[in-house]
Protein backbone atom coordinates (compact mmCIF):
# COMPACT_ATOMS: atom_id res chain seq x y z
CA UNK A 1 0.00 0.00 0.00
CA UNK A 2 0.99 3.55 -0.88
CA UNK A 3 1.30 5.74 1.47
CA UNK A 4 0.09 9.63 1.40
CA UNK A 5 2.84 12.24 1.04
CA UNK A 6 2.40 15.63 1.77
CA UNK A 7 3.92 17.91 -0.45
CA UNK A 8 2.89 21.39 -0.08
CA UNK A 9 0.88 23.34 2.96
CA UNK A 10 -0.83 26.84 3.19
CA UNK A 11 -3.86 27.98 5.66
CA UNK A 12 -6.43 31.11 4.46
CA UNK A 13 -9.72 31.78 6.35
CA UNK A 14 -9.46 28.59 8.82
CA UNK A 15 -9.05 26.00 5.85
CA UNK A 16 -5.87 24.20 5.43
CA UNK A 17 -4.85 23.26 2.19
CA UNK A 18 -2.19 20.34 1.33
CA UNK A 19 -0.98 19.40 -1.42
CA UNK A 20 0.10 15.33 -1.91
CA UNK A 21 1.07 12.17 -3.44
CA UNK A 22 -0.04 8.72 -3.07
CA UNK A 23 2.67 6.82 -5.73
CA UNK A 24 2.38 8.62 -8.83
CA UNK A 25 -1.64 10.01 -8.07
CA UNK A 26 -1.00 13.87 -6.76
CA UNK A 27 -3.82 15.31 -4.94
CA UNK A 28 -5.29 18.08 -2.73
CA UNK A 29 -6.52 18.00 0.74
CA UNK A 30 -8.21 20.68 2.50
CA UNK A 31 -9.32 20.48 6.12
CA UNK A 32 -10.52 23.00 8.99
CA UNK A 33 -7.79 24.66 10.34
CA UNK A 34 -8.63 24.55 14.23
CA UNK A 35 -10.31 21.60 16.17
CA UNK A 36 -13.73 21.82 16.64
CA UNK A 37 -14.47 22.56 13.06
CA UNK A 38 -15.54 25.94 11.77
CA UNK A 39 -19.32 26.54 13.26
CA UNK A 40 -21.44 25.40 10.65
CA UNK A 41 -24.11 27.69 9.42
CA UNK A 42 -26.89 24.70 10.47
CA UNK A 43 -26.75 22.90 13.74
CA UNK A 44 -23.46 22.66 15.04
CA UNK A 45 -24.79 19.60 16.45
CA UNK A 46 -25.13 18.01 13.55
CA UNK A 47 -21.74 17.96 12.19
CA UNK A 48 -19.45 14.81 12.83
CA UNK A 49 -18.02 13.78 15.26
CA UNK A 50 -20.61 15.29 17.90
CA UNK A 51 -19.60 18.24 19.52
CA UNK A 52 -18.85 16.08 23.14
CA UNK A 53 -16.45 14.24 21.56
CA UNK A 54 -14.30 17.05 20.65
CA UNK A 55 -14.29 18.85 23.46
CA UNK A 56 -11.01 19.36 25.35
CA UNK A 57 -12.35 17.07 28.08
CA UNK A 58 -12.53 13.83 25.98
CA UNK A 59 -8.27 13.92 25.63
CA UNK A 60 -7.80 15.25 21.90
CA UNK A 61 -5.25 14.27 20.21
CA UNK A 62 -4.34 13.31 16.08
CA UNK A 63 -3.79 9.85 16.91
CA UNK A 64 -7.08 9.71 19.61
CA UNK A 65 -9.12 10.87 16.70
CA UNK A 66 -10.66 13.32 18.75
CA UNK A 67 -10.16 15.57 15.77
CA UNK A 68 -11.37 13.15 13.25
CA UNK A 69 -14.32 14.86 10.68
CA UNK A 70 -15.59 13.18 7.90
CA UNK A 71 -14.22 13.33 4.69
CA UNK A 72 -15.76 14.20 1.36
CA UNK A 73 -13.77 12.82 -2.17
CA UNK A 74 -14.19 15.60 -4.66
CA UNK A 75 -14.04 14.50 -8.70
CA UNK A 76 -13.21 17.31 -11.02
CA UNK A 77 -14.66 17.61 -14.57
CA UNK A 78 -13.45 16.79 -18.20
CA UNK A 79 -10.17 19.16 -18.94
CA UNK A 80 -9.73 20.41 -15.50
CA UNK A 81 -7.62 19.33 -12.79
CA UNK A 82 -7.88 19.40 -8.61
CA UNK A 83 -6.78 22.93 -8.54
CA UNK A 84 -9.28 24.36 -10.98
CA UNK A 85 -10.91 27.26 -9.57
CA UNK A 86 -14.59 25.94 -9.49
CA UNK A 87 -13.50 22.85 -7.28
CA UNK A 88 -11.28 24.89 -4.94
CA UNK A 89 -14.13 27.25 -4.03
CA UNK A 90 -16.58 23.79 -3.21
CA UNK A 91 -14.18 22.64 -1.35
CA UNK A 92 -13.84 25.19 0.88
CA UNK A 93 -17.55 25.46 1.66
CA UNK A 94 -17.52 21.77 2.58
CA UNK A 95 -14.78 22.77 4.78
CA UNK A 96 -15.71 26.10 6.69
CA UNK A 97 -20.22 25.17 6.50
CA UNK A 98 -19.68 21.69 6.91
CA UNK A 99 -16.41 21.17 8.47
CA UNK A 100 -15.48 18.15 6.11
CA UNK A 101 -12.36 17.38 5.18
CA UNK A 102 -12.38 17.30 1.56
CA UNK A 103 -9.98 15.49 -0.86
CA UNK A 104 -9.18 15.90 -4.55
CA UNK A 105 -6.62 14.17 -6.98
CA UNK A 106 -6.60 14.78 -10.44
CA UNK A 107 -8.11 12.07 -13.07
CA UNK A 108 -5.56 9.95 -15.49
CA UNK A 109 -4.47 12.28 -18.31
CA UNK A 110 -5.37 15.13 -16.03
CA UNK A 111 -3.51 18.19 -14.61
CA UNK A 112 0.17 17.84 -15.10
CA UNK A 113 -0.54 14.14 -14.91
CA UNK A 114 1.36 12.04 -18.50
CA UNK A 115 -0.75 11.27 -21.34
CA UNK A 116 -0.92 7.97 -22.65
CA UNK A 117 -1.79 7.53 -27.02
CA UNK A 118 -4.71 6.63 -26.43
CA UNK A 119 -5.79 9.47 -24.31
CA UNK A 120 -4.14 11.96 -27.05
CA UNK A 121 -5.96 10.09 -29.64
CA UNK A 122 -9.07 11.01 -27.82
CA UNK A 123 -9.01 14.20 -26.98
CA UNK A 124 -7.86 15.26 -30.97
CA UNK A 125 -11.57 13.41 -31.39
CA UNK A 126 -13.59 15.72 -28.85
CA UNK A 127 -11.69 19.16 -30.80
CA UNK A 128 -12.73 17.48 -34.14
CA UNK A 129 -16.59 16.56 -32.64
CA UNK A 130 -16.12 20.57 -31.21
CA UNK A 131 -14.92 21.82 -34.59
CA UNK A 132 -17.10 19.93 -36.69
CA UNK A 133 -20.37 20.82 -34.32
CA UNK A 134 -18.98 24.53 -35.25
CA UNK A 135 -20.49 27.56 -33.16
CA UNK A 136 -23.89 26.18 -32.55
CA UNK A 137 -23.01 22.72 -32.08
CA UNK A 138 -26.26 21.67 -32.96
CA UNK A 139 -24.58 20.35 -36.66
CA UNK A 140 -22.38 18.13 -37.24
CA UNK A 141 -20.79 15.38 -35.01
CA UNK A 142 -21.95 15.68 -31.55
CA UNK A 143 -19.07 15.61 -29.01
CA UNK A 144 -21.34 13.57 -26.29
CA UNK A 145 -20.23 10.43 -27.72
CA UNK A 146 -16.72 11.21 -27.38
CA UNK A 147 -16.89 12.30 -23.83
CA UNK A 148 -19.02 8.88 -22.88
CA UNK A 149 -16.35 7.07 -24.35
CA UNK A 150 -13.46 8.77 -23.35
CA UNK A 151 -15.03 9.01 -19.44
CA UNK A 152 -16.23 5.96 -18.91
CA UNK A 153 -12.25 4.68 -20.39
CA UNK A 154 -11.10 7.66 -17.75
CA UNK A 155 -12.94 5.60 -15.14
CA UNK A 156 -11.95 2.21 -15.55
CA UNK A 157 -7.91 4.03 -14.97
CA UNK A 158 -9.32 6.35 -11.63
CA UNK A 159 -11.41 4.30 -10.30
CA UNK A 160 -8.74 1.86 -8.38
CA UNK A 161 -6.08 5.32 -8.27
CA UNK A 162 -9.66 6.69 -5.70
CA UNK A 163 -9.43 3.47 -3.88
CA UNK A 164 -5.80 2.98 -3.12
CA UNK A 165 -5.84 7.14 -2.46
CA UNK A 166 -8.70 6.29 0.20
CA UNK A 167 -6.69 3.47 1.89
CA UNK A 168 -4.18 6.18 2.21
CA UNK A 169 -6.24 9.16 3.50
CA UNK A 170 -7.73 6.48 6.41
CA UNK A 171 -4.30 6.16 7.28
CA UNK A 172 -4.38 9.57 8.43
CA UNK A 173 -5.32 10.25 12.09
CA UNK A 174 -7.37 13.07 11.24
CA UNK A 175 -9.61 10.98 9.04
CA UNK A 176 -9.51 7.42 10.26
CA UNK A 177 -11.18 4.77 9.19
CA UNK A 178 -14.95 4.23 10.66
CA UNK A 179 -16.08 8.61 9.47
CA UNK A 180 -18.71 8.50 6.74
CA UNK A 181 -17.08 9.31 3.05
CA UNK A 182 -18.74 11.28 0.46
CA UNK A 183 -18.44 11.41 -3.56
CA UNK A 184 -19.28 14.95 -4.75
CA UNK A 185 -18.59 15.31 -9.23
CA UNK A 186 -20.43 16.86 -11.71
CA UNK A 187 -19.96 15.58 -15.21
CA UNK A 188 -16.86 13.46 -15.35
CA UNK A 189 -16.87 13.41 -11.78
CA UNK A 190 -20.12 11.63 -12.01
CA UNK A 191 -18.56 9.29 -14.86
CA UNK A 192 -15.87 8.40 -12.45
CA UNK A 193 -17.81 8.49 -9.44
CA UNK A 194 -20.91 6.21 -10.72
CA UNK A 195 -19.04 3.32 -10.86
CA UNK A 196 -16.35 3.94 -7.36
CA UNK A 197 -19.45 4.61 -5.69
CA UNK A 198 -20.93 1.49 -6.64
CA UNK A 199 -17.48 -0.58 -6.40
CA UNK A 200 -16.86 1.02 -2.51
CA UNK A 201 -18.81 0.26 0.38
CA UNK A 202 -17.03 3.53 2.29
CA UNK A 203 -19.18 5.94 0.25
CA UNK A 204 -22.06 5.97 2.05
CA UNK A 205 -23.19 9.78 0.58
CA UNK A 206 -23.38 11.03 -3.05
CA UNK A 207 -23.98 14.20 -5.12
CA UNK A 208 -23.65 13.33 -8.89
CA UNK A 209 -24.97 15.13 -11.63
CA UNK A 210 -24.83 15.99 -15.96
CA UNK A 211 -23.94 12.70 -17.50
CA UNK A 212 -25.32 10.21 -20.23
CA UNK A 213 -27.14 7.27 -18.74
CA UNK A 214 -25.79 4.96 -21.62
CA UNK A 215 -23.99 2.76 -20.16
CA UNK A 216 -23.95 4.69 -16.76
CA UNK A 217 -27.13 3.87 -15.97
CA UNK A 218 -26.63 0.51 -15.31
CA UNK A 219 -23.97 1.00 -12.51
CA UNK A 220 -26.31 3.30 -11.08
CA UNK A 221 -28.60 0.88 -10.40
CA UNK A 222 -26.59 -0.72 -8.21
CA UNK A 223 -26.01 2.15 -5.66
CA UNK A 224 -28.36 2.30 -2.93
CA UNK A 225 -26.40 5.10 -1.14
CA UNK A 226 -28.67 8.36 -0.98
CA UNK A 227 -28.12 10.48 -3.59
CA UNK A 228 -28.51 14.55 -5.04
CA UNK A 229 -28.44 14.49 -8.69
CA UNK A 230 -27.95 18.12 -10.80
CA UNK A 231 -28.77 18.48 -14.30
CA UNK A 232 -29.46 21.52 -16.50
CA UNK A 233 -33.04 21.63 -18.00
CA UNK A 234 -32.05 23.39 -20.90
CA UNK A 235 -28.26 21.44 -21.25
CA UNK A 236 -27.23 21.94 -25.14
CA UNK A 237 -25.12 18.65 -24.29
CA UNK A 238 -26.73 16.56 -22.34
CA UNK A 239 -30.85 15.94 -23.34
CA UNK A 240 -33.18 16.27 -21.01
CA UNK A 241 -34.72 13.33 -21.13
CA UNK A 242 -30.83 11.36 -20.80
CA UNK A 243 -30.62 13.58 -17.36
CA UNK A 244 -33.75 12.16 -16.14
CA UNK A 245 -32.72 8.32 -17.38
CA UNK A 246 -29.89 8.42 -15.32
CA UNK A 247 -31.25 9.77 -12.39
CA UNK A 248 -34.41 7.81 -12.36
CA UNK A 249 -31.81 4.40 -12.62
CA UNK A 250 -30.40 5.28 -8.87
CA UNK A 251 -31.56 2.40 -6.80
CA UNK A 252 -31.50 4.66 -3.53
CA UNK A 253 -34.50 5.12 -1.44
CA UNK A 254 -33.48 8.92 -0.67
CA UNK A 255 -32.52 10.75 -3.86
CA UNK A 256 -33.31 14.19 -5.28
CA UNK A 257 -33.15 15.90 -8.39
CA UNK A 258 -32.19 19.72 -8.97
CA UNK A 259 -32.94 20.78 -12.61
CA UNK A 260 -32.21 24.51 -13.05
CA UNK A 261 -33.51 26.26 -16.31
CA UNK A 262 -30.51 27.37 -18.44
CA UNK A 263 -27.74 25.77 -20.33
CA UNK A 264 -24.72 22.84 -19.45
CA UNK A 265 -22.08 25.57 -18.26
CA UNK A 266 -24.68 27.75 -16.11
CA UNK A 267 -25.54 25.58 -12.93
CA UNK A 268 -26.32 27.70 -10.35
CA UNK A 269 -23.89 28.60 -7.72
CA UNK A 270 -26.48 27.90 -5.11
CA UNK A 271 -25.76 24.06 -6.06
CA UNK A 272 -23.04 24.27 -3.90
CA UNK A 273 -23.93 24.69 -1.06
CA UNK A 274 -26.99 22.59 -1.24
CA UNK A 275 -24.60 20.15 -1.94
CA UNK A 276 -22.64 21.31 1.48
CA UNK A 277 -26.26 20.89 3.49
CA UNK A 278 -26.57 17.15 1.44
CA UNK A 279 -23.47 15.91 3.27
CA UNK A 280 -23.99 16.98 6.85
CA UNK A 281 -27.58 15.48 6.77
CA UNK A 282 -26.25 11.91 5.31
CA UNK A 283 -22.59 12.27 7.15
CA UNK A 284 -23.11 14.62 10.14
CA UNK A 285 -25.28 13.40 12.63
CA UNK A 286 -25.72 9.87 14.42
CA UNK A 287 -22.83 8.48 12.99
CA UNK A 288 -20.65 8.60 15.59
CA UNK A 289 -16.47 7.95 15.95
CA UNK A 290 -16.10 4.66 17.34
CA UNK B 1 -61.97 47.75 0.23
CA UNK B 2 -62.43 45.61 3.14
CA UNK B 3 -59.26 47.04 5.80
CA UNK B 4 -57.78 43.93 8.12
CA UNK B 5 -59.45 43.22 11.60
CA UNK B 6 -57.05 41.02 14.01
CA UNK B 7 -58.93 38.91 16.34
CA UNK B 8 -56.63 37.28 18.35
CA UNK B 9 -52.81 37.17 18.87
CA UNK B 10 -50.56 35.30 20.17
CA UNK B 11 -47.04 34.73 20.37
CA UNK B 12 -43.98 31.88 21.14
CA UNK B 13 -40.57 31.47 20.11
CA UNK B 14 -40.02 34.72 18.58
CA UNK B 15 -42.95 34.68 16.47
CA UNK B 16 -46.08 36.70 16.44
CA UNK B 17 -49.00 34.84 15.70
CA UNK B 18 -52.50 37.29 14.56
CA UNK B 19 -55.96 35.52 13.99
CA UNK B 20 -57.25 38.43 11.30
CA UNK B 21 -60.40 38.73 8.93
CA UNK B 22 -60.65 41.19 5.90
CA UNK B 23 -64.97 40.76 4.93
CA UNK B 24 -65.90 37.50 5.55
CA UNK B 25 -62.37 35.98 4.33
CA UNK B 26 -60.62 34.20 8.40
CA UNK B 27 -56.66 34.49 7.91
CA UNK B 28 -54.11 34.30 10.02
CA UNK B 29 -50.45 36.29 9.89
CA UNK B 30 -47.15 35.13 11.61
CA UNK B 31 -44.16 37.87 11.82
CA UNK B 32 -41.02 37.94 13.70
CA UNK B 33 -41.80 39.30 17.22
CA UNK B 34 -39.23 41.40 17.53
CA UNK B 35 -37.43 44.12 15.13
CA UNK B 36 -34.91 44.03 13.95
CA UNK B 37 -35.78 40.40 12.80
CA UNK B 38 -34.23 37.38 14.04
CA UNK B 39 -30.88 36.56 12.82
CA UNK B 40 -31.29 34.50 9.74
CA UNK B 41 -29.10 31.37 9.27
CA UNK B 42 -27.71 32.72 6.38
CA UNK B 43 -26.09 35.97 5.97
CA UNK B 44 -28.11 38.79 7.87
CA UNK B 45 -27.13 41.13 5.00
CA UNK B 46 -29.06 39.18 2.38
CA UNK B 47 -32.90 39.96 4.79
CA UNK B 48 -34.76 42.94 3.35
CA UNK B 49 -34.81 45.35 4.31
CA UNK B 50 -31.00 46.05 4.70
CA UNK B 51 -29.73 46.14 8.25
CA UNK B 52 -28.62 49.92 7.89
CA UNK B 53 -32.34 50.73 7.20
CA UNK B 54 -33.10 48.33 10.53
CA UNK B 55 -30.77 50.70 12.85
CA UNK B 56 -32.59 52.26 15.44
CA UNK B 57 -30.43 55.34 14.48
CA UNK B 58 -32.71 55.31 11.42
CA UNK B 59 -35.68 56.29 13.50
CA UNK B 60 -37.73 53.06 13.54
CA UNK B 61 -41.37 53.67 13.94
CA UNK B 62 -44.14 51.76 12.71
CA UNK B 63 -45.58 54.20 10.34
CA UNK B 64 -42.07 54.84 8.80
CA UNK B 65 -41.68 51.78 7.45
CA UNK B 66 -38.82 50.98 9.55
CA UNK B 67 -40.39 47.77 11.15
CA UNK B 68 -41.07 46.52 7.66
CA UNK B 69 -40.06 43.24 6.27
CA UNK B 70 -40.94 40.75 3.12
CA UNK B 71 -44.42 39.14 2.65
CA UNK B 72 -45.13 35.90 2.00
CA UNK B 73 -48.67 34.44 0.95
CA UNK B 74 -49.18 30.72 1.34
CA UNK B 75 -51.50 28.56 0.22
CA UNK B 76 -53.13 25.38 1.93
CA UNK B 77 -53.86 22.10 0.31
CA UNK B 78 -56.89 20.29 -0.28
CA UNK B 79 -59.20 19.35 2.83
CA UNK B 80 -56.89 20.95 5.31
CA UNK B 81 -56.88 25.21 6.49
CA UNK B 82 -55.12 28.23 7.23
CA UNK B 83 -53.73 26.69 10.96
CA UNK B 84 -53.18 23.21 9.49
CA UNK B 85 -49.88 21.63 11.77
CA UNK B 86 -47.55 21.20 8.51
CA UNK B 87 -48.78 25.19 7.46
CA UNK B 88 -48.25 26.20 11.02
CA UNK B 89 -44.54 24.89 10.75
CA UNK B 90 -43.51 26.26 7.27
CA UNK B 91 -44.76 30.06 8.51
CA UNK B 92 -42.76 29.89 11.61
CA UNK B 93 -39.67 28.44 10.28
CA UNK B 94 -40.15 31.37 7.13
CA UNK B 95 -40.31 34.35 9.97
CA UNK B 96 -37.60 32.42 12.42
CA UNK B 97 -35.40 31.57 9.79
CA UNK B 98 -35.87 34.32 6.81
CA UNK B 99 -37.15 37.42 8.86
CA UNK B 100 -40.56 37.57 6.40
CA UNK B 101 -44.21 38.05 7.30
CA UNK B 102 -46.22 35.28 6.25
CA UNK B 103 -50.03 35.03 5.86
CA UNK B 104 -52.50 32.40 5.16
CA UNK B 105 -56.17 32.10 4.44
CA UNK B 106 -58.54 29.36 4.54
CA UNK B 107 -59.57 28.87 0.62
CA UNK B 108 -63.48 28.32 -0.33
CA UNK B 109 -65.25 25.73 1.45
CA UNK B 110 -62.43 25.15 3.79
CA UNK B 111 -61.75 25.36 7.44
CA UNK B 112 -64.95 26.94 9.05
CA UNK B 113 -65.83 28.55 5.56
CA UNK B 114 -69.47 28.04 4.48
CA UNK B 115 -69.57 25.34 1.86
CA UNK B 116 -72.11 25.99 -1.21
CA UNK B 117 -74.31 22.88 -2.70
CA UNK B 118 -71.36 22.89 -5.58
CA UNK B 119 -68.56 22.04 -2.65
CA UNK B 120 -70.53 19.48 -1.21
CA UNK B 121 -71.20 17.82 -4.52
CA UNK B 122 -67.44 17.57 -5.85
CA UNK B 123 -66.52 16.51 -1.73
CA UNK B 124 -69.28 13.72 -2.46
CA UNK B 125 -67.47 12.75 -6.18
CA UNK B 126 -64.13 12.84 -4.86
CA UNK B 127 -65.11 10.72 -1.86
CA UNK B 128 -66.60 8.46 -4.34
CA UNK B 129 -63.53 8.48 -6.51
CA UNK B 130 -61.58 7.35 -3.67
CA UNK B 131 -63.66 4.67 -2.16
CA UNK B 132 -63.69 3.03 -5.81
CA UNK B 133 -60.27 3.65 -5.97
CA UNK B 134 -59.72 1.11 -3.08
CA UNK B 135 -57.14 0.54 -1.40
CA UNK B 136 -54.67 0.50 -4.46
CA UNK B 137 -55.85 3.73 -5.61
CA UNK B 138 -54.42 2.32 -8.82
CA UNK B 139 -58.05 0.55 -9.92
CA UNK B 140 -61.48 2.13 -10.28
CA UNK B 141 -62.09 5.65 -11.25
CA UNK B 142 -58.58 7.83 -10.59
CA UNK B 143 -59.55 10.94 -7.89
CA UNK B 144 -57.27 13.10 -10.02
CA UNK B 145 -59.51 14.78 -12.77
CA UNK B 146 -61.94 15.26 -9.45
CA UNK B 147 -59.33 16.95 -7.97
CA UNK B 148 -58.28 19.24 -11.01
CA UNK B 149 -61.66 20.10 -12.12
CA UNK B 150 -62.71 21.09 -8.05
CA UNK B 151 -59.34 22.99 -7.25
CA UNK B 152 -59.43 24.90 -10.49
CA UNK B 153 -63.08 25.91 -9.88
CA UNK B 154 -62.31 26.81 -6.43
CA UNK B 155 -59.18 28.97 -7.60
CA UNK B 156 -61.40 31.37 -9.69
CA UNK B 157 -63.09 32.13 -5.75
CA UNK B 158 -59.80 32.37 -4.19
CA UNK B 159 -58.09 34.19 -6.43
CA UNK B 160 -59.70 37.59 -5.74
CA UNK B 161 -59.96 36.48 -2.21
CA UNK B 162 -56.11 36.90 -2.43
CA UNK B 163 -55.82 39.81 -3.91
CA UNK B 164 -58.09 41.50 -1.50
CA UNK B 165 -56.35 39.97 1.46
CA UNK B 166 -52.92 41.62 0.11
CA UNK B 167 -54.31 44.87 -0.44
CA UNK B 168 -55.70 44.45 3.15
CA UNK B 169 -52.24 43.36 4.38
CA UNK B 170 -50.25 45.92 2.29
CA UNK B 171 -52.21 48.91 4.36
CA UNK B 172 -50.28 47.64 7.36
CA UNK B 173 -47.42 49.84 8.24
CA UNK B 174 -45.46 46.41 8.58
CA UNK B 175 -45.95 45.56 5.47
CA UNK B 176 -46.62 48.14 3.17
CA UNK B 177 -46.92 48.31 -0.48
CA UNK B 178 -43.29 49.17 -1.61
CA UNK B 179 -41.64 45.62 -0.31
CA UNK B 180 -41.43 42.29 -2.21
CA UNK B 181 -44.25 39.58 -2.08
CA UNK B 182 -43.58 35.37 -2.20
CA UNK B 183 -45.88 32.92 -2.82
CA UNK B 184 -46.03 28.84 -1.37
CA UNK B 185 -48.08 26.52 -2.28
CA UNK B 186 -48.19 23.15 -2.90
CA UNK B 187 -51.14 20.74 -4.52
CA UNK B 188 -54.29 22.72 -4.08
CA UNK B 189 -51.77 25.78 -3.09
CA UNK B 190 -50.41 25.68 -6.57
CA UNK B 191 -53.96 25.10 -8.10
CA UNK B 192 -54.79 28.66 -6.29
CA UNK B 193 -51.53 29.96 -6.97
CA UNK B 194 -50.77 29.84 -10.36
CA UNK B 195 -53.50 31.86 -11.54
CA UNK B 196 -53.00 34.54 -8.51
CA UNK B 197 -49.21 34.81 -9.46
CA UNK B 198 -50.32 35.59 -13.37
CA UNK B 199 -52.58 37.64 -12.15
CA UNK B 200 -50.77 39.50 -9.53
CA UNK B 201 -47.72 42.01 -10.42
CA UNK B 202 -46.95 41.88 -6.77
CA UNK B 203 -45.84 38.94 -6.51
CA UNK B 204 -41.90 38.59 -7.48
CA UNK B 205 -41.12 34.88 -6.76
CA UNK B 206 -43.02 31.63 -5.74
CA UNK B 207 -42.60 28.01 -4.72
CA UNK B 208 -45.49 25.55 -6.36
CA UNK B 209 -45.48 22.07 -6.47
CA UNK B 210 -47.56 18.45 -7.22
CA UNK B 211 -50.22 19.45 -9.48
CA UNK B 212 -51.38 18.40 -13.04
CA UNK B 213 -50.52 20.03 -16.14
CA UNK B 214 -53.93 19.99 -17.49
CA UNK B 215 -55.16 23.18 -17.74
CA UNK B 216 -52.91 24.92 -15.64
CA UNK B 217 -49.70 24.74 -18.00
CA UNK B 218 -51.41 27.38 -20.04
CA UNK B 219 -51.21 30.02 -17.27
CA UNK B 220 -48.20 28.82 -15.95
CA UNK B 221 -47.20 30.18 -19.49
CA UNK B 222 -47.50 33.78 -18.18
CA UNK B 223 -45.32 33.39 -15.37
CA UNK B 224 -42.33 34.69 -15.57
CA UNK B 225 -40.87 35.35 -12.17
CA UNK B 226 -38.28 33.19 -10.25
CA UNK B 227 -39.89 29.99 -9.29
CA UNK B 228 -39.09 26.70 -7.68
CA UNK B 229 -40.93 23.52 -8.18
CA UNK B 230 -41.38 20.58 -6.04
CA UNK B 231 -42.51 16.85 -7.27
CA UNK B 232 -41.95 13.79 -6.14
CA UNK B 233 -40.67 10.89 -7.99
CA UNK B 234 -42.94 8.21 -6.89
CA UNK B 235 -46.24 10.33 -6.91
CA UNK B 236 -49.17 7.65 -7.21
CA UNK B 237 -51.51 10.50 -7.91
CA UNK B 238 -49.99 12.89 -10.37
CA UNK B 239 -47.57 10.66 -13.05
CA UNK B 240 -43.97 11.50 -13.25
CA UNK B 241 -44.22 13.23 -17.11
CA UNK B 242 -47.35 15.53 -15.81
CA UNK B 243 -45.46 16.80 -13.09
CA UNK B 244 -42.39 17.90 -15.19
CA UNK B 245 -44.91 19.01 -18.04
CA UNK B 246 -46.07 21.86 -15.81
CA UNK B 247 -42.46 22.58 -14.59
CA UNK B 248 -41.65 22.51 -17.95
CA UNK B 249 -44.60 25.33 -18.49
CA UNK B 250 -43.42 28.55 -16.50
CA UNK B 251 -41.78 31.08 -18.81
CA UNK B 252 -39.39 31.98 -15.69
CA UNK B 253 -35.72 32.30 -16.35
CA UNK B 254 -34.59 31.19 -13.09
CA UNK B 255 -36.66 28.03 -12.10
CA UNK B 256 -35.43 25.05 -10.21
CA UNK B 257 -37.54 21.38 -9.83
CA UNK B 258 -36.81 19.91 -6.76
CA UNK B 259 -37.87 15.99 -7.40
CA UNK B 260 -37.62 13.61 -4.55
CA UNK B 261 -37.98 10.05 -4.13
CA UNK B 262 -41.34 8.69 -2.42
CA UNK B 263 -45.03 9.10 -2.81
CA UNK B 264 -47.52 12.12 -2.71
CA UNK B 265 -47.37 12.69 0.57
CA UNK B 266 -43.21 11.91 1.57
CA UNK B 267 -42.32 15.53 0.64
CA UNK B 268 -39.03 15.39 2.54
CA UNK B 269 -39.07 18.43 5.40
CA UNK B 270 -36.54 19.56 4.12
CA UNK B 271 -37.71 21.43 1.64
CA UNK B 272 -39.61 23.71 3.75
CA UNK B 273 -36.34 24.96 4.20
CA UNK B 274 -34.98 25.31 0.38
CA UNK B 275 -38.01 27.36 0.33
CA UNK B 276 -37.17 29.76 2.78
CA UNK B 277 -33.89 30.00 1.45
CA UNK B 278 -35.51 30.53 -1.88
CA UNK B 279 -37.23 33.46 -1.05
CA UNK B 280 -34.43 34.79 1.31
CA UNK B 281 -32.16 34.76 -2.50
CA UNK B 282 -35.15 36.13 -4.18
CA UNK B 283 -36.54 39.00 -2.20
CA UNK B 284 -34.06 38.88 0.36
CA UNK B 285 -31.09 41.24 -0.95
CA UNK B 286 -30.89 44.31 -3.39
CA UNK B 287 -34.83 45.46 -2.90
CA UNK B 288 -34.40 48.23 -0.47
CA UNK B 289 -37.12 49.98 1.47
CA UNK B 290 -38.30 52.86 -0.09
Amino acid sequence: MHSLQFTEQSSSNGVVEREFTVGDIPGALWSPASSPPAASVWSPASVWPPASDRSPASGRSPVSGADRAPLVLMGHGGGTHKKWPGMVGRAERLVRDGGFHVALIDAPGHGGRPRTAHDEQEIAALYAARSAGGGQRAAGEPEGPVVVRYNLHLAERAVPEWQTTLDALQALPEIGTDGPVGYFGLNMGTAIGVPLTAAEPRISAAVFGMFWPDPLAETAKQITVPVEYVLQWDDEHIPRESGLALFDAFASQEKTLHANAGRHKDVPRFEADSAVRFFVRHMGGGTAAS
